[in-house]
């Protein structure tokens, strides 16, 4: 049993993340952290030290809680829905989380179409946790 | 601790009560289960016959799985997207499980309006499962 999660450095992404962890713990499954990422001009050196450090600090919380785990950093030039949907179909994943985004300035919620792909495409459930305000 | 499933007496209904009450029975938290209609001319009495009966089966099921939960039949004028927006809020609800629609013939999941709604607007996670084919 698995459960995937769609990561960015963003607060969505940290809430689906933190969600995640309850999950795999509650159910004693391993997580596995999907981090996807287009590349190419998508992904410049900045950006990409940044979510390195970020992904360090990911890895350091869930050994620190004991929660079996893998990250994968996905640049493989396709879309974060078709990254989570291949994994999740991979490992046979029992459900999938991710995180709605708010977009500013307004903060109101959208479904954006990554999103809205994983729920109906993704070969399992999708649990979709909203990021803070 | 509470879990809110939207439930209607199609695949979708029976897919989201099927693995609302797995995820009940895992945290033993209580299951509300939400059947919303909005009544007036959309309700007429033989469907109103066909939903009572499926919702003692619901009950009768959940009894023997021994899941404690709560069968709610709401006919108030509403959307079942703020009847189960409504319904989570008062119960503060840990999630709410909705099933996601497959539109006939083709077989195609949608991601509706109700949907969309309590995707966006609940107060709290949304798991949506699919329905079988």
């Amino acid at each position: 049993m698995t459960i995937v999660v769609g990561y960015v450095p963003r607060s969505e992404g940290r809430a689906a993340l933190r969600r995640a962890a309850e999950e795999a713990r509650l159910r004693s499954t391993r997580l596995v952290v999907v981090n996807s990422n287009r590349g190419g001009a998508h992904l410049d050196q900045q950006e990409a030290a940044e979510h390195e450090r970020e992904l360090a600090e990911v890895r350091a919380q869930l050994d620190a809680d004991g929660i079996p785990h893998e990250v994968r950093q996905l640049v493989r030039g396709l879309d974060p829905a078709d990254d989570l949907i291949a994994v999740a179909e991979e490992t046979a994943a029992d459900f999938i989380v991710i995180g709605l985004r708010r977009r500013t300035p307004v903060g109101k919620l959208i479904l954006g179409s990554n999103a809205q792909r994983i729920l109906l495409e993704a070969p399992c459930p999708v649990l979709a946790v909203k990021a803070e305000e």
